[in-house]
């Protein structure tokens, strides 16, 4: 019986070691980017993506070591956004992860930088996967995929409640790289195209319902399990699920997304036990 | 007998079929971020890192269309950095080519945006040329290359003059991406290892004589010449060839490494009088 725990622990530890033989020493020129690149990488987040790579991959019957490459792929592409949503012009955060922000730790010019050169990075590392996981990570990603998500997040803000802009922000904003994540997995994993499918439609879902799940951390956690201001969306009248459906509709959506990212795993059979724990975990999680 | 100018136009025209075939339309959601993206591409720059791909891809015997998608991807790599230096935290500029920058159009957040959707445009671009080529635009752009240079070249501000720096900065921020260009178009065109380790070191002979040329221009052109304010880099205190070794000096060594990229050529014999009039055209031009 797999546990998410130890799951997130183990991928965690691989992901770690892919980002660090991936991003330039500290001592390298320029100094300062390469220590605010480190800074905001290595801040002790979940590591969901590069976890869900690994596990699609091993899904797939694939090795770790064939995933590697993609694990330092998502993860420096979700930390880049994490970086730009986070300066002044855009959510201005003081605080990530319970540490201050990259803007703050250094300064803007450096935390914009940090975060273009981790996106770079990014696509670097997934070109070691081939110019397919590339092609899949740049849709995802771009304009139509996560930064087009973050902008209509920003221009949603204290706009009236919109149930289908709402969606279309959860989707781009966060379920594409999830989605990404699981085919760049079944990629390195040397996937069937049904497999791929497969996976892609568990990302999607699982995608969705982890950003239902912390709409609803932010209405019902503590500032210490999150590592950021709780209520914070609400403050700034972010489109939120909760905001939209409510609280009870909020945990009832979470867990039928869960279910359906289930479902998604039925022609794994036994191999898809790990990625079946992870979706149960993703609405489940305290922080 | 080639001509600079008929070259760059017949560039540009492809170049831009290129870029509006991969950026989606402006009415694609989210509309504003489209339109950012696209007035910050479509501004009639001299598109010449697209050109040093179409060349150096025919040079190797390439067809045009083989190059189309290394065009795309070196421009919206080079506008996206432009996008992000004109920022306020960053080099502060309201004025590019003539136009307000893209954050003065629109605004901060947005142009932060699509300036990162613009690299992730670019690097779908490249990955239709295949997984090397991703590698080696990653490697010309991120925190070893153009976004280093950056750093240092903030960094460099109001110091002691430095020549070494003043290199590097030379060396990253603006050869390596116009180096990359060449080698996009070298892998378009199929080259053999010979070709390709030739246009690499033509590439980065042009872009030193490139980037000194800018320097002189900062010093001696006019602002309706330029599109900007000319005189800003020594009124910011920014470490430029003239600042270190003097306007002469800046001249000669400009056109010292022109020839040293016309010299690399020498082994496409005729078929590289079109690169071998752009590199005269480089250190030749008025803005």
């Amino acid at each position: 019986m797999p546990d998410a725990a130890v799951l997130l622990t183990e991928a965690a530890a691989q992901a770690e070691l892919a980002l660090d033989a991936r991003l330039p020493p500290e001592s390298a020129d320029p100094a300062r980017l390469h220590r605010a690149m480190r800074y905001a990488v290595f801040a002790g987040g979940k590591r969901l993506r590069p976890a869900l790579v690994l596990l699609a991959c091993r899904a797939c019957g694939g090795r770790d070591a064939a995933a590697a490459a993609g694990l330092a792929a998502v993860e420096m592409l979700h930390t880049y956004t994490l970086v730009h949503d986070d300066l002044p012009a855009m959510d201005d955060d003081d605080l990530r992860r319970g540490r201050p922000t990259c803007h703050k730790a250094f300064d803007e010019a450096t935390a914009i930088l940090a975060g273009d050169a981790l996106q770079t990075a990014a696509f670097g590392a997934a070109a070691e996967l081939g110019a397919e996981a590339v092609a899949v990570l740049a849709l995802a990603s771009g304009s139509l995929g996560v930064v087009g998500g973050q902008q209509d997040d920003l221009d949603a803000e204290g706009k009236p409640v919109d149930a289908a802009l709402l969606e279309r922000i959860h989707r781009r904003k966060t379920a594409a790289l999830i989605r990404a994540s699981c085919e760049l997995g079944a990629i390195a994993g040397a996937a069937t195209p049904e497999q791929r499918k497969a996976l892609a439609a568990y990302g999607e879902a699982l995608g969705l319902a982890f950003q239902i799940a912390d709409d609803v951390l932010d209405v019902t956690a503590t500032a210490a399990a999150l590592g950021k201001t709780p209520g914070k969306d609400a403050a700034q009248g972010k489109l939120t699920y909760v905001a939209v459906h409510g609280l009870d509709a909020a945990r009832a959506e979470g867990a039928r997304q869960a279910r359906l990212a289930q479902d998604a795993l039925v022609l794994f059979g036994a191999h898809g036990a790990d990625l079946s724990e992870l979706a149960r975990f993703v609405v489940e999680r305290r922080s």
